[in-house]
């Protein structure tokens, strides 16, 4: 438990009301108890807080006075205020440094690093002190591990990638696999072309459960800092991603593309290769992009879902979109012929 | 082998024609031989059991009648009977009890638990009777997994998650990654929120391969009995599903969803996150749903395929849409002045 | 280092200008520095040759003449020939025979074969020479495995499949796992179908990683010779894909389709069940198929990406598509009628 006037002088922003509230945890504004922290994102949720029963709640400058009753801390942004008290009550685990009976570690690493049960660190690989190793992971040859990074069971990383510091990479990524490079013979028949490129990853990178990044061709892959990349996602050879980007699930980006900073790409959206994706643009779930997107700002293409029956009817139409043109042409034409 | 009027015995239906013929294997109408039982679930398929070399054949009642020379099994649902034959001939194989030298262990386990080579269960977890830990696969701290669940090679489990009895969960698949949750600074940056909740799995729930499925952040996800998830799957964090949902492959659910019971989603759909999808919904392969959904019944929202060429002509027009209504309103004010 | 006359003697091609050239590498023609051979494949890039720092390029019979001031091999398919000296710079890495301490290996294998530490190889199964069993991968019960088929760490290969010669997969695929296949009972409850097929795959096949290949129901999955399948691809149980089909990241291919010999399917594209697909077809990225596409040819269904709020304006109408048309076919009668 800590005093809310306490978590003020680490954390900032104001108190009103009882400042010596003490609050052990943080919840949603409906699961909230005695002795829980809960937040006020969006002040059309301000009946939630009145019904919640939460012992203090963090909210913005705009419902400072909206909720007199209630011990509350307020911020400038209540949502990331809720983010810095969420870490302050889970820290991550400390890792306790030690290799594992059942590892296979064929390089030396310092003492503070962690690698469990059924992991294989190989040859020339070089782990920053504090690094995890989780159980069954695998670590190739000559890869680079940054201080304090978190890899989880059974991730695989292949040999010779990099990457940086304080990264937390989920169960089941694979990084550094092979892109995806062919090329096809008279026959039909495909020649690979070896892939010889690494996959670069910065500092503060999270790499969500099953995602894969592939190494690349000749040159590298690389993932920018403070990357947040969700699970199931594929990013193809010699992608490369700015600094701050976030991914949602299941996205998938060809080859050779580019994405700046601070992006923001929507769940099951894709991106075919080749393209150049500026700063700060933001892509609609379950868009597709085929083209090279040049200004900042929200791109969509997705379909309205609608019950099956509307949904025959009104698309059988997009066959004929053009003969349903022409015939508004004519149309026109034969008023304006008469006029 | 068994005879037709054993198989009867057991599992309902009627036999017509000889009951005394065996059958040892089930196959379909056009793969079967001498000993094989097929089924005819659609009538229109009744001239493939002409030419079948089935020794039997389940059919339902309307086509009864329609093929008096052949030994048959009468059934309500013969899609459901065949399904029940075919268990009946392929049991799921016995769990022999027993921890593997290479595997891993941190707690006490029953007799009838296997674990296998290279895997890993942490302190604290409790597994049920008959429970199957397959090679390499992880089961963190704390997790409970319910009586004669099978847990594939490779599979994942992070700590403190909950899965039911008579699971099946297959290799690869990740139950209790992190969720995709941050807060932003103002520089871009992203604050991490520690993701704290559950995922907590019903009995007789199937998980398919490299499937993965978030812990909550602060609640748990929730993951109905019965329900049956494909390959490739990602159900973000706090997500809830009811019981006997079915879920074809690569679907994607962001976080906070909610789904109902009985519901039938299409490979490659999508939800986003924080909707609700009302019990017995059927969503068509493709689909991405953005907005909550009330009532039961069939929704879609996918596209017609083209000839490329046809598709280039007809969905050039699909961005000047409204123009071309507005073009439509002209025509229509210039024939009202008209008239 | 080679000469330039020396690898025109074991590939094939024409030298012009100073043959004694050597290089040590390819690269791009924006990396490429001193000793690098880089290549030509489209006479639009001709400028890039100008300005990179190659020793030498590769060009195609068009563009002979174009570069007299630069040693060049003369191809007729740059891109291809270049794919051959990429493998002959970057030959596969021998493969060391060994089973390693901490693997767990129930059958005898050649000693050819390498075995890495935390693999599982089960009773019965058959590995040829040369196979390379990576990591933490799983081989179960009965598989087969052709010579020098090389296995990445992490990879699961469940009971009875067969893999042909010289394959590549990669970690975390997961060949093998059941088919999604249930009969519902009146209640809503799934009653789960053995799947008993197996998946059989032909030689130089790759196969990308978190791809995951379902065993048939009854009869077999099937994956013919030279097949390139990428990451994070599914393919339902009882598939059929034809030899020299390549298919891109993040493809769903559901139940019982058949697809063609040398098609191209792009990233993201999704097949329904029960298809048919030709030879030589291409599907566009995205691109959901759900009729069978009985002709060679482009397929193409994927919508323009667009502003946002352009796309708002635009998409509104496809709910409207049938009363616009009825619109516009009212339009047309009374101009009819007038007439």
């Amino acid at each position: 438990m800590i005093r809310l006037d306490e978590l003020v002088d680490l954390l900032g922003g104001e108190v009103l009301g009882d400042g010596s509230v003490g609050v052990g945890r943080v919840a949603t504004l409906d699961q909230a108890g005695e002795g829980d922290l809960s937040f006020l994102a969006n002040p059309k949720y301000l009946s939630q807080v009145r019904t919640s029963r939460a012992s203090a709640v963090i909210v913005g400058k705009g419902a400072r006075d909206a909720l007199t009753d209630r011990p509350r801390i307020v911020a400038d942004d209540p949502y990331l205020y809720f983010a810095r008290v969420a870490r302050y009550f889970n820290p991550p685990a400390q890792v306790q440094g030690g290799v594992h009976l059942l590892a296979a570690v064929s390089c030396s690493v310092p003492s503070s690093v962690a690698i469990e049960a059924g992991a294989v660190v190989e040859e020339g690989a070089v782990l920053g002190e504090g690094v995890h190793v989780g159980a069954g992971a695998y670590v190739g040859r000559g890869v680079r591990v940054g201080a304090n990074t978190r890899i989880a069971p059974r991730v695989t990383i292949y040999a010779d990638c990099v990457i940086g510091e304080d990264c937390i990479i989920h169960a089941g990524a694979v990084i550094g696999s092979d892109g995806f490079g062919f090329a096809r013979e008279r026959t039909g028949a495909w020649v690979k072309i070896p892939q010889v490129g690494r996959v670069l990853i910065g500092n503060d990178v999270e790499i969500g459960a099953n995602t894969t990044i592939d190494r690349g061709a000749l040159d590298d892959t690389v993932i920018g800092d403070g990357v947040k990349i969700d699970n199931q996602i594929q990013i193809g050879h010699n992608v490369r991603i700015g600094d701050y980007t976030a991914i949602a699930g299941c996205v998938g980006i060809a080859g050779s593309t580019r994405i700046g900073e601070r992006c923001m790409i929507g769940g099951q959206a894709g991106i075919i290769g080749h393209l150049s994706i500026a700063d700060d643009v933001v892509i609609s779930a379950g868009t597709l992009v085929t083209k090279s997107i040049r200004q900042s700002g929200v791109y969509t293409a997705n379909l309205p879902v609608q019950a099956h029956g509307d949904w025959v009817k009104n698309f059988a139409h997009l066959r004929h979109l053009d003969a349903l043109v022409d015939r508004i042409r004519a149309l026109e034409q034969r008023l304006e012929e008469r006029e």
